[in-house]
């Protein structure tokens, strides 16, 4: 939204320009190439969601309200809106955030990750950057205590996308990150929340829907996209079981042409259905707005309670979207919008 | 192509299942429910696309004019041409194709397999199934003689998409598959190209682009929709890379709705562009042909000499699409066509 006096002052400034580039064979113009969104203020604008997973998050269960919840959401979004601000890019914006909740030990992610069918962890994540669709992406590591970290590695430092398992680990020991052991990992909560998965499948109970993810998406002031999204997978899964958080085009996705999506959910649903980028596609080729992307999607192609989506567009716009009974997630944005919330 | 007279017994045949429908609360129309396209013979119509994979295919390199390569080619596409002409599930002959190009020591996927930076084969495969969109994967298999197969299996026999490294293993050997050692994938060929690729990093040279993948996509009698991708990778990659192979909407796609996908490339910038759901979703969206979509993706998005897809759309309708110097090919249906190809 430019305001009319900031239009004029952009046309007059843009006629030097228009001028220079007259004498110049001009390259075509770069659909990628960032465009800075002037707010009437006059600052560059930059936004940011969060989320830390999505299902049954059932307010009975959740203590003091997910008082605590809330907070660690709160203080992530902090790092996040605070980079941003300080002219941080998107990229190191979605990887503190996503660093920030692998360290917290109330999500599914780095510490606090489930347990799969082995009483291992396994952990996956992706980060991708929208200004030239670099992503990195790594699975089933074992060893790493930031995997989004090692994600981004992968992106910079290899000439690949995507590290599975021990090659990916060896891949960290030459990086030189953080490792753990497996032990790092274990939380009580999660100990407990699979003993109760072996029992109801002893019974024959259907499986329960246990999982869960963290992710961010930003714009930054340069009007670079960025998504990054971080996991331990489902409880009990089988050993080697990847979802969909590291799968480049279903539970990320980064495009400066559209928008950034992260996604949290049933991660074999929105591998068959290539959530992250199928919210690109309506955006790229049916001129939807990120609300009505997300929304189509979530609602239209998902399954109810499969999970939900946050995603930014270009213009600084969020859609924080799920058909879960809640989702644990944040907004912020140069304008002032500041919130966190779980349930509707 | 329905004729008027085949046309007008239909409608006459359906009279009686509209006025049973009308006494019922009748569901909503699937969308994804297989459409039996009738030819004007009255024969319901077949098709199928396989590849052996794209890159610098040197006419002066290949003996015999590729002779070896296209009689291969042949006895595959005929085994998937006669499958379906047989009545068989486009998930059959897709799987059965890429199994015997697999078997193929000509081609980079199973035996013949490319090594990767620790002189070992890691192999990876998709296959989906258009119908609701079913699929199964596996990445970083080193005992499987059939990743292909193995792959149906996750799809058929676990809660999973995605089952990769050592858990994938396991599974496999739970599952009862054919399993080998390493030396199995060997030839003197693929050892030879990564020799040469050693030599060429030492010597500071840009590392090369020796890769390969085989792949099927298929209509059936029935109106459904499947597609299969298998590879040994590429020469000298990091042990755990994966490429676009297994990435459900990367290198492999099937939904009845739009088309089937299989490609072969730069396995990262398949990831990274989505290429196999963007064309589904140019279909999808803006009504593209799957020759329409096809080109827009591999001319418009890939960088030349990335690679190819092959697409079958809902119709039968077939796409055979590269951006580098060969792809090998082939393509038949059950108007009569069969032709195989390397280069234009």
């Amino acid at each position: 939204m430019r305001s009319p006096m900031l239009t004029r002052s952009l046309l007059i400034l843009g006629m030097p320009v228009l001028v220079l580039a007259l004498g110049h064979a001009t390259p075509p113009p770069d659909p990628r190439r960032a465009e800075v969104i002037l707010t009437p203020g006059g600052a560059p604008r930059y936004a940011i969601a969060i989320h830390g997973g999505a299902g049954v998050i059932s307010k009975a269960k959740i203590p003091d309200g997910g008082k605590a919840h809330l907070d660690s959401l709160r203080a992530a979004l902090e790092l996040g809106r605070s980079t941003l601000a300080a002219g941080g890019t998107s990229l190191d914006a979605v990887e503190k955030v996503v660093r920030s909740l692998e360290d917290d030990p109330l999500f599914n992610a780095g510490k606090g990750a489930v347990y799969d069918h082995d009483g291992m962890h396994e952990l996956d994540a992706a980060i991708m950057d929208g200004r030239r669709l670099a992503c990195g992406a790594v699975a089933a590591v074992k060893t790493v205590k930031n995997p989004i970290s090692l994600a981004r590695l992968v992106m910079e430092r290899s000439p690949h996308v995507l590290l599975v398992g021990e090659g990916a680990d060896r891949f960290a020991a030459e990086m030189g990150v953080a490792r753990v052991g497996q032990d790092y990992f274990h939380t009580a909560h999660r100990y407990d929340e699979w003993q109760q998965e072996l029992r109801k499948k002893r019974a024959g109970a259907p499986a329960g829907k246990s999982h869960g993810t963290v992710g961010a998406v930003a714009l930054d002031r340069f009007g670079n996209l960025a998504a990054a999204t971080s996991t331990g997978g489902t409880t009990d899964k089988l050993a080697g079981r990847v979802g969909d958080s590291p799968i480049v085009g279903a539970g990320t996705y980064a495009d400066n042409r559209t928008c950034a999506v992260s996604g949290t959910g049933s991660g074999e649903e929105f591998i068959r259905h290539a959530v992250a980028h199928d919210i690109a596609a309506l955006i790229e080729y049916r001129g939807a707005t990120v609300q009505q992307a997300a929304e189509s999607v979530v609602r239209g192609k998902l399954r109810p309670g499969d999970g939900g989506v946050i995603v930014v567009g270009r213009d600084g716009a969020l859609a924080l979207v799920f058909n879960s009974e809640g989702m644990y997630r944040g907004a912020a944005d140069s304008a002032g919008r500041f919130e966190v919330k779980i349930w509707e």
